[in-house]
């Protein structure tokens, strides 16, 4: 049971902000995450780890000398946003470059892979590393598709000590990716942990069983079997992993993991049972760790890890460290880094652009504060929706999310922005604000249809139609979701297939938009009848038959949003308008009407 | 739930091994404890700290440079034994004395408090220091009566940091007990904890609810109050402490333990909610700690731990200490210590006894061995006694120690031990093998028993009434149980006084032992009618009432068992006995018995 809380929602950045009052030798905070209080040498590669919250001393428990430079912190059990992640990507970066280093999740995929992009886009030579290291979440012959749990750890740790030996980029990431494919976790869990706010667990075990191969999401695992003895579970969980051993190993790191409630002195007890079977396969431990380092809330289950040495991973392995939660041998305690650095995003500066395009900007804020209002007003609809098979966040997250790029478009247009940097400005404020998956997605889509726009000319309709298709290309290529998936993809590819149809057809903007929508909802619905195939929503796949997708039907509810804005663009801004700027306003809008039926 | 383990009579020693075999850089096991792996200088003053399993970290956690050199560890909330305390502060004693540091709790009072006798009069130097910071456990004006929690952890860490220091024992002692003085603590809990092999926690808290003043034992607190938000917790927490605030206080170190299941994410949200009330009281707070540091198996809830800084106690809380779970500065590690020492007791040798003496000690095993049947065939109905207020262990305790009291009174009868010594061996292995605090009482009555005889001479029948006056007074000057407690003083002492009455009658041993049993067994079942006073049934105290104390009864049984044998002293040693010495023994006890008669 999570108890402690002040408000659900400020669980995650309440709870950073004590671990760095706590740690202030070891870490200091930025946006969205911490980075090292410790000096750092100029040049050496930075590690940066992260993913959501609620898995302390995941991840940033990890920050400090021989182990990781900074770590990014999403919402509970939620991927921090691109955003975040770039910003705490380019706060640690010391010139040689940056690992990048999460579980294998969809949305840590998409949000560490997107920031990756930007800031390779920025000059910064940023590697991007999965861990995938649960042997129950998928078999060995597709071995990339697992998910990472507590290997986090043994591959960050290799990762750590490569770079504070002051080796390249490239060597990094070769020994990281050694490391990741060398190695394996198994766990079990004995009940569920319950989210801040939350009445009741994610998930329930019988008395008396364990369910194998859990998730640290609250995933309830993919077998049960009767609660077995220390020696039953030591040999259970080795057995699956010796399974993977490699050829002619004769050397292991071991990491037993609690996921929140097990406690110690029980994994003590565990410990001298497996000491035993690890020891039975003519096996040599080093340096075995047996704590808490990648939680799940307070899930009761634990997890074993083991990393396969060879010489090189083992001097890394051995290597002094010195975080919050690991310290291996002596690190002479570094000095305090003095720097004084400003951690809030700079003012806001875009190119020159024409007074076209500034003004299809304008249209554009307008256009987006619409979309906004149509979400908050349907934010408890869409939770509702969302929870029959999902976490019920999804109105929510929708509504922060765009109420963030009707602030960000409407900065940007102050700023004198044009029609390109608006949409981009908005799609980003989007992700960062929304977090999550689906805010990656939706700041992804914003900041793809950009591309279609430019911040010299006006927007045409058929930059608009572009502008779509990019979208859906941005999506489908870092989001990975295919139609049948029952996801917003779903909706979307009918969408921009029936506006470019239509389009091309000779149809007005209007007319061909219109049709898309009613395409849209249509899909939307229909998506009732699927089953989930990625996502959070899988593990309950049954329960959400029935019912459409949130992330689907919030997508057409948008689509009819802006249908309304085309036939309509004199709506107000909502905010600090004074009457004249109401007047100019409507003045611009009437302009862009014309225009747009030109 | 605690989930893992093998056999739940083991988890307490394997996990203690698990943990010596994780950490063995900076503990080696001994029997009953761990000290330190390192080198330790000469002449340094040993800081020994312990109490029951259960609680990880504390207490082997605290082990290494800075902090203690040793721990003691007993069953599962259970007290170490006298003989295990004494033994492990053998190991640590450098020639520099020993501070003996442990919470205020009765089985440890009392086995920490023997074991310092013992060894004093072994000519080490041992100081006693009771950790008292509950505020909730008993009001300032009784500050000695109030139990030990997270306050250990500040305390030992400041004697610690004396030690190494290389301050003298007196000195030590002054800050430690100083430290003691400043440190306040208040808790609350959510939910209990469940001992290995239970099927259910030792106490629930209603949903919604919070249970004020937890104890680390199972106790539930005090009283309930609805769960608070994060921000009313803090005030609840810190206007308990501060209202026990001295004059003047600028500075406070602060520790924010969590017992088992409250997580640390909550607690990093509970520590910024902390700080702003002890800023808000004008308190500067010094290296606070959060995590766990004194657990209670996986029980939820979490306490507040202030101490009150001065200079002195400010310089010694920021010293460095590199222990299992904590770590401050930077201690360049210790060379490992490569002396080889035997863990084990040393071959037995005692002072050369009279014939007529060994004869009496022969006796006297003979005696215990079929007390210890009696114990043996009692054994399940002593536990359903002890069930119905207690944790029903109390038979399998009592069978536990007297089998090792049989058998240390052979070896010592093989040894050639005279009288008292073989009573003296017999009453500290029962203490050593049964734990807890009534093992310690039966030890303390059994050697307290023996100093009525002699090596010399035979035993005499006034002698054993003399023995059965100093086991009284040795029971209720270290126990500290008085009549009317329900304890095993409730029949120990209407035993001795008829003994001692019908003696000095002019009655024989058999007829005044005789009725001192029949006046044992009539006040063991009148306890029925009492409520309890002391020890572990008093939280449970309602439920007692109309169930005989186990303790009491349990002594009635062996003042029968015992007059059975003096009846009839021609029983069998059980064991290796050849039929000659079968013979023998045989003839022994009719002399015996010509001789007791005389």
């Amino acid at each position: 049971m999570t108890t402690i809380f002040d408000a659900p929602e400020d669980f995650a950045t309440s709870a950073l902000a004590g671990f760095c009052a706590i740690y202030a030798r070891n870490v200091r905070p930025v946006k969205g995450g911490v980075i090292r209080s410790t000096q750092v040498p100029n040049g050496k590669v930075a590690v940066v780890v992260g993913g959501g919250s609620g898995h302390y001393p995941a991840f940033a428990g990890y920050v400090g000398p021989g182990l990781a430079d900074a770590a990014v912190a999403g919402d509970v059990f939620a991927s921090p946003s691109t955003a975040a992640v770039a910003r705490v990507c380019r706060h640690a970066d010391q010139g040689g470059g940056v690992l990048l280093g999460f579980g294998n999740y969809a949305g840590d995929v998409l949000n560490f892979g997107l920031a990756a992009e930007r800031l390779r886009s920025e000059g910064i030579d940023v590697r991007v590393l999965h861990v995938t290291d649960d042997v129950a979440s998928a078999s060995v012959e597709v071995r990339a598709k697992r998910r990472g749990i507590a290997g986090d750890l043994v591959v960050f740790k290799v990762a750590g000590a490569a770079a504070e030996a002051g080796k390249s980029l490239d060597e990094v990431e070769r020994l990281a990716r050694l490391a990741n494919d060398r190695t394996v976790s198994f766990g079990v869990a004995f009940g569920g942990c319950t989210l801040p706010g939350a009445t009741g667990p994610l998930f329930t075990v019988p008395t008396g069983q364990m369910a194998l191969g859990l998730g640290i999401h609250g995933e309830p695992g993919i077998s049960e079997e009767k609660v077995a003895t220390a020696s039953d579970l030591a040999r259970l969980l080795t057995g699956k992993l010796l399974a993977e051993r490699p050829a002619g190993t004769k050397k292991v790191a071991a990491v037993l993991n609690g996921l929140g409630s097990t406690k110690y002195e029980e994994l003590f007890v565990l410990w001298t049972a497996i000491a035993k079977e690890l020891a039975r396969a003519g096996l040599e431990v080093v340096d075995p760790e047996c704590g808490e380092f990648v939680t799940s809330l307070d899930m009761q289950g634990c997890s074993l890890t083991l990393l396969w040495l060879n010489d090189e991973l083992e001097a890394l392995w051995r290597a002094p460290c010195d975080a919050p939660v690991l310290r291996k041998g002596t690190i002479i305690a570094a000095q305090q880094a003095t720097d004084f650095f400003i951690d809030v995003d700079g003012p806001l500066t875009f190119e020159p652009a024409s007074e076209a395009s500034q003004e299809s900007g304008r249209c554009i804020a307008r256009l987006i504060d619409s979309i906004a209002n149509a979400l908050k007003e349907a934010e408890d609809e869409l939770g509702r929706i969302d929870a029959f098979a999902g976490d019920g966040d999804h109105g929510q997250g929708m509504r922060r999310g765009s109420a963030a790029a009707v602030d960000a478009a409407k900065a940007a247009v102050t700023a004198g922005a044009g029609a390109a940097s608006v949409l981009a400005a908005a799609g980003d404020a989007w992700a960062d604000r929304a977090g999550g998956t689906s805010g990656a997605i939706w700041g992804l889509a914003l900041r793809s249809w950009s591309q279609a726009f430019s911040d010299d000319v006006e927007v045409s309709d058929a930059s608009i139609v572009r502008g779509a298709r990019l979208a859906l290309d941005g999506v489908t290529r870092l989001g990975g979701a295919r139609v049948g998936d029952k996801t917003l993809v779903d909706a979307l590819v009918p969408f921009v297939e029936t506006l470019e149809r239509e389009a091309d057809a000779g149809k007005s903007l209007v007319e061909a938009w219109s049709a898309a929508a009613k395409a849209a909802q249509e899909a939307a619905d229909a998506t009732s009848a699927l089953e989930p195939k990625l996502g959070r929503a899988r593990p309950l796949a049954e329960k959400s038959i029935g019912h459409p997708d949130a992330g689907a039907i919030s997508l057409a509810l948008t689509a009819r949003a802006a249908l309304q804005f085309l036939k309509e663009p004199n709506i107000l801004l909502t905010g600090s308008e004074t009457s004249e700027e109401h007047a100019a306003a409507l003045a611009d809008a009437h302009n862009r009407k014309a225009a747009g039926q030109a």
